[in-house]
């Protein structure tokens, strides 16, 4: 089987685990007060030039997301997403667990435009409705488009004249600042906005989000809420060690880049199949929709995800991840074509 | 200096880097759904003889039991536990945030009496106060102190006869179980309590919590709970092998048992030095009691936790755990007879 | 100026403040235990032929909500409603603050389908999404809106096959079984949900909505979830009399006729107007779309709220309850008449 | 029976009913924002010399307490209290609900004290606990004590060393304001506390309690909170009208005073028949401790709370209010006379 399923399908890089093993021997301070979270931290702020913000190192996307949208948010506000962001639609209710709706913006592609930021603004007029406060986006987003640095300018600059702050989900940021349509810069997430992180799980940790804080506001005892949602690892220092060793040598960035080969590697050989694609993609995250007999061949070499079943039809996701060879790719796509025909 | 600040100072014992590094050719289904996590699974069913029950891998204490309480309580409904209990003291109102009271029984040596659960329960009689409706111990408690079979077959049944479900924190259970003055078997675990925890955080894994759910009750959709507060970890099955690694060869045990013999040398030593003792020490947790002079002397050589400052002594807490060797707990001791002596 | 903004906009109808008066000599047990609060239940039972039920005398509609949805939900289950749904847009969140997400069902008329809730229910498959527990509609609708009794029976047996509460918000549910189309008779709330509740607030009491608890598994504790969620009235008792007052003599059809009837001449005079309406009208809201001049000139003299205001158009609410009479109604007519024509 | 049970047994004081008779005739804006409400305020700012301060005119305590705490505290901050405090015992976790912590001081007569609230605050030292930032104390506390404006002032002060906020229950403050031993002005209130609320449930009204907010930090979007918590009343106008009547004419203070005129008759006449107190008593809650049979005797004439019940002795409470003559209060005294007597 090729597993295109997930991108967090391996243990961990083996850098990841040779540096937990190199460094063994000593005994460390908890809770991420050590020095080896500290070095992350320095190494980190230095790759988003974000000297000013506060980072802490958390263990998964969704608690991270409740931490930020938690801490963030009064009571009677509300988090702004795409209908298909994860927050609404991927995590449990998580969000409204810490007592705060998520309101959304439909979207076709997982983006959403300042437009429609502003419209639901100025739906919410009085103290009947909750009052709109943060703008959750992730890039890349749930279907694996990309954010244009101009539409991410906009959308911040909107938020900061509406008050709002803008909070980016970053699961897959290694992806997205390596993708060959990118054009925002690591420094760009530090000034553009309040709060993002910095995905590990996704990008060859064995678990692992760095979140920055760039919004003074945002930062006072945020350890406290940290605690209080059960995000505090008690072994801070092995996420520590281990996005040292993600970003002492680039590995994050040969991670993400490796990735979008093997993407664009399937991309291309998908485009000469002529497939259908839900939508086109830019990044690792691949969505195609074939008829379900294909599916169900593809199905006996492939693991992947099943991501709209109809009738007829199932769109399904492709994805790639650091632990494939061009080789796996190749093979795929014969499969694929192989599936096709004999349809 | 020598370490005895806390028994999650390691990054992991070699035998579970080792396991993950044998294992990381390969790729895993997410979300704990994988083989390994469900041999993890069969081994611990296996020693603790809980054929019945479910078991889940998480990945911390304190969200361990945010979920457990969060899951298992109607929202009128309170946990009862003891003043020094780790859910009243230090989660930074984890469970509180699930909106649930905690209800104290004050406590001097960690534990609490069945009398007193009685008692608690009978003076909330109606709806303008919280229904009790769970008793949380841990074993061994937050002053290292363990409960007796008898204590926890006495809580047990009183809690059945009062509808009370009986939930016990393991987080140092491999200690509890391998004390030389313990009498509770695993089998004893899964048979009086509704449901309990194995800590492996605080035993040699990088983290990871093994939750086991005797009470059939409690087990309906108890996933929905873990992502709901933001619990469910995306690489279960690194936990899976941890966990494997842990139990298929009594890794678990060997480790507890290494730590009390290094806690019963400390205890010896101390003995023999006239130490004046918090509460009488049983596992790895050791509370002595000095003049501040002495504290200040023994933090230039020691690491340590100050437990309690007054004015002119402190308790403080040594503790053992598997990084040590028996030459530092010797080394230890002769810092300590010093400090002592010269004062 | 002539007040059609809306129908809690009078202190209480006479009988109401009489029977308090009338009352005011004697002293009462506290907490909605006391004899007028027993009276008032027995003949609500009679009235919807709900002897089985439980019913408890609340204060507010949103409190009525929170307690029966937080009450009813574990953590991770969700309620489904109408995008308009009270729930989802006017209380500020008050449904997220007891940890619950609100899925909404996108409807032009205030109304869901069957269908519709199949499919959302289909949707939800798995851990990673919350688990649809819950239906909420409310009849009439936010919209004026009525069910019929097939559609009601319809997403009962929907509910039922799905194992989903069926939860009726009836906040105007005098003015529902009042209305001329109406085919829905007051036991039929009993028999095809499983809670619902009858509006006092908007139906000439002082405040006080009266919930129904059908199904038994709702019943248990309900008592503490009201004080928990903070609508436990200390004076029961004054509830009790003003349901004693609305049901004894049928005043509470009473004005439900009433207020339809006045609905109903306002149509009738809107419709030789010719006017555009949003929706259909069925009950005593009625929502007309003017221009934004003609809008104007109403406010001048009538009192309405502004429900969709656009570039040019606005849709307003004008609403009819029991302290206007037939004479303002027609002086209203007039009003429109004279604003549309000078236009 | 003589009801000395509690002191919102009776519907409304006369005056009240009267009020809103006299203003039945024309209709109001809802939600509080109506002029009645307004006139209400204006009033209770003259009082209470608060000009500055926010008014909210809410409907009962525990929603009261909700709202304050749930809007001024961070999730991880906690709210410091009495053990005997309302909060903690008597509203089945309505402030857990809201995820805030009650951390609480061993208090004897229902008062907490400076160097307590220090001792708490000093003991919160990091993340891993709570942050104590509110303290709440009602005037006259659960056992009808009265603190001194000595003790406010000291309490005051301390709270703005710590950066506390303190918090005053007012449910009775009409009878502390009067009581023989006050020495605290209506203004005191504004200057000594952060916030407080004036209750009207147990001093004359249908049901309502002023919230007054003092400090600016906790003034903005409060009327979200209060819906947001399920707290804001459509007809906001009948708890403005009853506020209206209550203050105009100084009702307040006059059933204040005869209530605390009647506990001074009962205390006189229990001091003659030189009864065991359970706590000295200054207001018009009386705690006296009897023999059992005593009080099964008592039970056959008196209605009356019991507050702690023991093998042979239980400790009753008996309440004045405005609903009881002086003849009542003789009467009830010659059937205690005749229940010792007779023992």
């Amino acid at each position: 089987m090729i597993n295109l399923k997930n991108d967090y399908c391996g243990i961990a890089h083996p850098k990841i685990l040779e540096k937990l093993k190199e460094n063994n021997q000593q005994t460390y301070i908890g809770y991420g007060l050590d020095d080896a979270s500290n070095r992350a931290v320095a190494i980190i702020k230095n790759k988003f030039q974000c000297d000013a913000s506060d980072i802490h190192l958390l263990v998964g996307g969704t608690i991270t997301n409740k931490i930020v949208i938690g801490h963030s948010l009064k009571p009677y506000e509300a988090v702004i997403c795409a209908s298909s962001g994860h927050i609404n639609v991927h995590e449990t209710g998580a969000i409204e667990q810490t007592g705060h709706k998520v309101l959304t913006i439909p979207s076709y592609d997982g983006k959403i435009k300042g437009e429609d930021v502003i419209k639901i603004y100025q739906e919410h007029t009085d103290e009947h409705m909750v009052k709109p406060k943060m703008v959750y986006i992730s890039n890349p987003t749930e279907y694996g488009t990309l954010y244009t640095k101009d539409e991410l300018i906009k959308l911040h600059d909107i938020c900061q004249a509406l008050h709002l702050y803008l909070y980016l989900d970053g699961a897959r940021l290694g992806v997205a600042l390596t993708a060959l349509t990118n054009d925002i810069k690591p420094c760009d997430y530090t000034q553009y906005t309040d709060a993002f992180y910095i995905g590990g799980t996704k990008n060859g940790l064995l678990m692992g989000e760095a979140l920055v804080i760039n919004n003074s506001q945002l930062k006072t005892d945020l350890r406290y809420a940290i605690k209080h949602y059960g995000g505090l690892l008690a072994k801070g220092f092995v996420n520590g060690l281990q996005f040292e060793a993600l970003f002492e040598d680039d590995l994050f960035f040969e991670i993400g880049s490796y990735v979008n080969h093997l993407g664009k590697l399937l991309i291309d050989g998908l485009n000469k199949l002529g497939v259908d694609y839900f939508i086109k993609p830019e990044t690792n995250q691949i969505f195609v929709t074939f008829d379900n007999q294909v599916v169900e061949k593809l199905s006996q070499t492939l693991l992947f995800e099943k991501w709209i079943i109809q009738d007829t039809k199932t769109t399904i996701r492709l994805i790639t991840h650091y632990m494939l060879t061009e080789d796996m790719i190749q093979e795929a796509l014969l499969v694929i074509k192989d599936a096709i025909k004999k349809e």
